[in-house]
């Protein structure tokens, strides 16, 4: 069952599924020099929003969570790209340590663990979960439910090496996004370490990710001939911000003054009555914390104390200083009177499905993906390699075909920006 | 619903499947290092036969049909895998030309060519259908029922490329197993032709094809600690044999006791009480035609006027000269008492899935793939790439993975013939 989309199709995001259906050999062949190019990342999971005239990829994570709200269909083509990604990155692998966050709480969090090391597993690789918890001195077994349980393993620092005491792994797979830093146990190790520390949210900067997407996109624009605008959200940044202390308000409402302006223009133009917001984030970090919706430059003058504490602190108590301001794209996907967004999944540079956020609690123009957020996943329900030109650019395996392409092209702008970071530039 | 096995396994299959899944770490570590050092064909099928103490490949395609028995629900399994070869082969081709088999007639036939045709669009390759049929001068469409058709073009020369009136193809990509030997239109092009030439049954021989298998499967058999028999049926050849002239008698006769002695010994040493066969086909070719089930020497003395009739001749009134006796692996699966045999699909060096042919008419001793031949096909429930470790080593998903395992065996095996042909030994 795919979400109905509110508004009837007929404007721009028609004709934008109808262009990428056209020209999808072009598209696949561009898509296959590309990554003749360029190494994909390991895995990747990249947030979308369609608002019905725009579809635009908003978060790119390197480090995904939620393969367990994949459609248990698909599990096959996760393991066969699984299969690539392995034969490219580490084929003498036979070992595995997957190295997951360290929630133990959280169940919905350990089933997607779980499921990802099911998935490696499948392909042939043995598999098991070290531990980044501080001070876990003995095996820790995790009820998920169901029967199932999840055992995580204390790690075991042998010269370059890392591993469990019994367990020696040829490559590290990370599911930790190293917001807090990169643990000790983890530098300067010999073996492969999938994704590189830089993919880390330590070092990384959504508006790098978001510089990067730029070029992308408008490499593809000009590929279909498309204005980039309708798959790229305008974002700017500010940075040596003090929430707390009111440091660096003015470059927020002047930044935030000028693209809500740059919105209009394009809203106009393309005959969008909708208000035009923002969203305004921290540039480091994830898990939708330090997240606000602003549709006035004034806003941003006279946050409350609230306000400012919530911006201030993300993830692992890290301070703030650096934002991204980005163009806020309704969602106009919804099911049941709830909002949804579409999260595509991808391993190796193939797309192997995903599934929707879907939330009754929240507007077209907030962020979904936010603390104590309850949503309903909705696992697609046909994966986005099957586009049929014989049907509608709009039918289900159509428009998760043109997620597909989107979704593809956020991770391609991270292989460009993990490139960069590599140069150091 | 998997064809329900009518002997109770206990002995050496389960044996079998049980170190097989064991060992999956290491097979799929061996099988990534073969791909590094071999190609794998574009596509493969490989039928396979379960006797329930030995499970054997009997014969591999290179140019498999049979595409439209798949289960639907794994499509997505063989147009990624399919993505995989196009990168691997052609990474620069946008368009691509199907040449089929020329049975206009076969409904089944041209259903498979559809799906296939299919498959490789949903990978963004523009596809065309050019036809072998001599003195096709104008565009012929098929009707396939339910609403599809199917249209074939005359094939046109030009210079050193091959293509339609108006359709230039970077790859060439043949469903037609060239047992007529090599159009002249065909020879020498300068575009990418996929299976190469020497696939065809024009030079190919099952001998070299099993001796290669002799190979991988003493290497395999050795990596996994088994008897190699138990995946690898004996097999011996003659040559110069004229069936209608009675030459050749004494070799096959005196092959066919050494092979059934052979098998004697070692069913005595499992305990098997069934009579030993062995097959006789002609060494090229395919379709099931010249085949005998032989349980005697004496057999092949005293053949009939019909029965030499029916070993002389294969697909397109090819003469038989030379042939393969196989030891001959009895089919203990069955469903509603209708027996049962795998046919297992590859696309690169992926299993993205497979179907049973299942034959009430014959028995459990005789090939299913007979001319004339009214199989029911059962596509396989799971694809074959999801084992699970904690289910029975007879549960569907790991039966269905110990045959991917083995066919894929039969597929390096394939790989290997190729290459020593391409040498030239």
């Amino acid at each position: 069952m795919v979400p109905h989309l509110t508004t009837a199709l007929s404007g721009p995001l028609l004709d934008l599924e109808r262009q990428i259906l056209a020209a999808t050999p072009r598209i696949e062949y561009w898509f296959r020099s590309r990554w003749h190019e360029h190494a994909a990342p390991f895995y990747t999971s990249v947030d979308l929003r369609n608002s019905g005239f725009k579809l635009a990829p908003v978060d790119t994570n390197l480090f995904p969570g939620g393969f367990n709200n994949l459609n248990p269909d698909f599990i096959p083509l996760a393991v066969q790209a699984a299969m690539v990604a392995v034969e490219k990155i580490c084929p003498d692998a036979q070992k595995l340590l997957l190295v997951p966050e360290n929630h133990t709480r959280n169940v919905f969090y350990l089933q997607n663990v779980a499921r990802l090391a099911s998935i490696l597993r499948q392909t042939g690789l043995e598999v098991r979960i070290g531990s980044l918890i501080p001070d876990l001195d003995a095996p820790l077994r995790l009820d998920l439910g169901g029967g199932e349980s999840l055992l995580l393993e204390p790690m075991v620092r042998n010269g370059r090496r890392v591993g469990l005491a019994d367990y020696d792994p040829c490559a590290i797979l990370l599911n930790n996004d190293l917001s807090g830093g990169v643990p000790e146990l983890l530098r300067d190790i010999e073996q492969s370490l999938l994704p590189p520390l830089e993919a880390g949210w330590h070092v990384r900067r959504k508006s790098k990710h978001f510089a990067a997407y730029d070029r992308v996109a408008a490499e593809f624009s000009q590929l279909i001939d498309i204005d980039p605008w309708l798959i790229n959200p305008y974002f700017a940044s500010c940075s040596g911000i003090d929430f707390q202390a009111r440091q660096g308000e003015s470059c927020l409402e002047q930044q935030v003054a000028d693209l809500l302006s740059r919105i209009r223009l394009k809203y106009q133009q393309y005959g969008i009555e909708s208000p035009p917001f923002v969203i305004i984030k921290a540039d480091a970090g994830t898990y939708g914390m330090g997240i606000m919706t602003v549709k006035d430059p004034a806003e941003v003058r006279d946050l409350n104390r609230k306000q400012r504490n919530k911006m201030a602190v993300v993830k692992e108590g890290l301070q703030v200083s650096d934002v991204i301001i980005q163009e806020g794209v309704y969602t106009f996907e919804s099911i049941n009177e709830a909002v949804a967004e579409p999260v595509v999944y991808m391993m190796d540079h193939f797309v192997i499905g995903g599934f929707y956020r879907v939330h009754t609690g929240r507007g077209v123009d907030e962020n979904l993906n936010a603390p104590g957020m309850h949503f309903v996943p909705l696992a697609f329900e046909t994966p986005c390699c099957t586009p049929n030109q014989f049907a509608n650019p709009d039918s289900t395996p159509n428009r998760f075909y043109t997620y597909g392409v989107v979704a593809r092209l956020a991770m391609l702008a991270a292989s460009l920006e993990l490139e960069d970071m590599r140069k150091g530039s």
